[in-house]
């Protein structure tokens, strides 16, 4: 059995929805059980939502919950149909009729249990479920939605509260590059990639999955399948072990544009520095991406962080006045800037990749204003119109356009 | 407390939503608490089953309902976060949630009945419910619709559950008025109906109210006070007993165009006739409507009926193998044809009313070519292109264009 999630591109239309019933009913005749999991039409979201707004600027999340979780339960039912047209027994079912449990925080709920009766009432009567994914129901029979990457989570959940074999995320990309092919030409799918190496490539900027679906299926072992909707070839498996002759070595260059810096000068090196500077953001809802702090020199230290440039403004009327309550020199910023990371488990313990990063973006003239490192990445910030070229450089560097095996 | 119903023209565009919105906070201002129970924006339904047909040619209809059951889920948390944002607690529920509970038919469910434990709580608690209408959901918790007419019987229901002091229809004509203001520009409004005048008047094609709501209103004695989205001038309030000064008078003159007549010639006058001709219609979904059979003379009767001209092919199909298992003479139709009624509670027992009517239409040289009379009502069928003559004379004859009072 497995589960199938197609995103709304790849259910954009009645001509869309017929394809991807046409794939659902191959894999059924192939004698493979299937759960659809499937996303809102389009644009049908965001259709919604503007409606909201021009009744409400704000529109309350109890109500834009109610609101948009009706994109997915409006494609359901017509998937189901669409296969029951061709033969093949189908049943939609909403988030709470498939049964997904989730905590009672609106626009982002969280998935806390699957009862799989009803899915496994269908399956066993032969149907394919078809489920509205993106959203669930609270203890308090509220319609919840899950926020982004809601259908991916949904469908990887079901993926694991079934025991599939494994889950399908059709999307309108192959499935995961070395780098991003508008960037990169020469860029090359890969037919493998472990959970912890996608997290790391999500968290920096290649968002073909939702960290939150890759994590419930690192945690489950559930194999997904990311591929493309429009043709048959397969895409990269996300699995916990890549195979041996694709390990050693960088796997993937990701970016993000649109970065700024903050940095707070001559801070006083003590205890809760941080957390006076960091906890504001956090309240606000600023997510900060690099933190960078240096050794402390005469009993004081600068600390920098990223974030997204459009919070600069945001974030600076709460830095400052934290900053100034902290005693610190003062509080600097600049924006134009790019994150280029490169990511792979066999950098694990391999010496000399962040040297040859260093190296190769030195090499086109290219200057590091920020170093962060994990067990698995290597991220330079770098200035923003600088961030192609060092794409290209790296992903050559590291071999990336040359076949694994 | 009262429910207010709202639809699909109401609540047509952001500027509508916030229109009836605005309607409804006025009401709450005023010290009256409100259900309001809303349609589908629109086109809304009519785009969704478009769609469906798209994917398939007949779509089942279980999942026909959880399609088009999301058109009144939209509307209903756009009312909802409307009201909020005017300072006016207001909380959406699917008709699930409003404990609306219906048999299993999909596409024409029947309301079983009403748990408003979650409603009366929303009210408790200060808060305008805003329910989508037309929808409830079965023991299964299958998510049904209730066919036409659904979301004014949702309103009517949910009255009577709450023990409502009324059920406001709010709809695009100001109410029920005497005749067709397209037909007859001196049309009054009525203020007061009796409930088995509007299921009359309704039968007959002024198809203001469904009457399947009208029912649940006589039943559980709701007041249903039907009136115009576009203005605040009252409109026609449904009761039980109109007011003594409105009382003795024909109360409205309604008509149906498209009709066609089918009349089964020389039929032996026994019984299990008349079911032999009917049964096949009815299983094949044909309503007929007049239904005349005079006297016998020779042991032979001729039966004849009328169905909308649309279903005339189908039902000669079915009628004419039935009429020879019987041995009748023939099969006869005619198409072209209309019908007139007057409806009133006031004629029942008023002599002259029926000889005023034929006296009426003869004068304008129209003929009529049957004659169906219940208690309150009296149809004559007329040539199709005598119609609107005919409306217009029995509106002045029974002196409908002049006040009640």
């Amino acid at each position: 059995m497995i589960v199938q999630k197609y995103g709304g591109t790849s259910v954009g239309s009645a001509a869309r929805i017929r394809r991807v019933s046409g794939r659902i009913a191959d894999t059924v005749r192939g004698g493979t059980q299937v759960v659809a999991v499937v996303s809102a039409m389009g644009h049908t979201t965001d259709r919604l939502i503007a409606l909201a707004r021009q009744v409400n600027a704000e529109p309350p999340a109890r109500e834009l919950d109610m609101l948009v979780a009706n994109g997915e339960t409006i494609t359901a039912p017509l998937v189901a149909m669409c296969l029951q047209g061709m033969g093949v027994p189908a049943v939609s079912l909403t988030g709470m009729q498939a049964g997904v449990r989730t905590s009672a925080h609106h626009s982002r709920a969280r998935i806390l249990d699957v009862d799989p009766r009803r899915l496994r009432e269908a399956l066993k009567q032969g149907m394919v479920p078809v489920v509205a994914g993106f959203q669930g129901v609270s203890e308090d029979l509220e319609i919840t939605t899950l926020g982004r990457g809601g259908s991916d989570t949904t469908a990887v959940a079901l993926a694991a509260a079934l025991g599939a074999e494994a889950c399908e995320i059709y999307t309108d990309v192959d499935g995961i590059m070395t780098a991003d092919p508008r960037v990169e030409p020469l860029a090359r799918l890969l037919h493998y990639i472990s959970y912890e190496e996608i997290l790391e490539l999500a968290a920096v900027g290649a968002r073909v999955m939702h960290p939150r679906a890759v994590e419930i299926g690192e945690l489950y072992a559930v194999p997904i399948h990311v591929r493309s909707s429009f043709h048959r070839r397969p895409g990269t498996m996300i699995v916990a072990d890549v195979p041996m002759e694709e390990r050693n070595r960088v796997r993937g260059v990701a970016f993000e544009k649109e970065v700024a810096k903050v940095t707070v000068i001559a801070v006083p090196d003590k205890p809760g520095i941080a957390a006076a500077v960091f906890e504001p953001l956090s309240e606000a809802g600023i997510s900060v991406d690099v933190i960078v702090q240096n050794i402390s020199t005469g009993g004081q230290t600068d600390l920098t962080f990223t974030i997204a440039e459009s919070e600069l403004k945001r974030a600076l009327l709460l830095v400052e006045p934290a900053g100034a309550a902290i005693g610190a020199g003062g509080v600097h910023c600049a924006g134009d800037l790019a994150k280029i990371s490169i990511v792979g488990t066999g950098m694990l313990g391999t010496p000399g990749i962040a040297a040859r990063m260093f190296r190769t973006l030195a090499g086109e003239g290219i200057n590091i204003e920020m170093i962060s490192t994990s067990e698995i990445r290597i991220t330079c910030i770098v200035a923003r119109d600088s961030v192609e070229k060092g794409v290209r450089a790296l992903h050559k560097a590291f071999e990336l356009d040359q076949d694994a095996a």
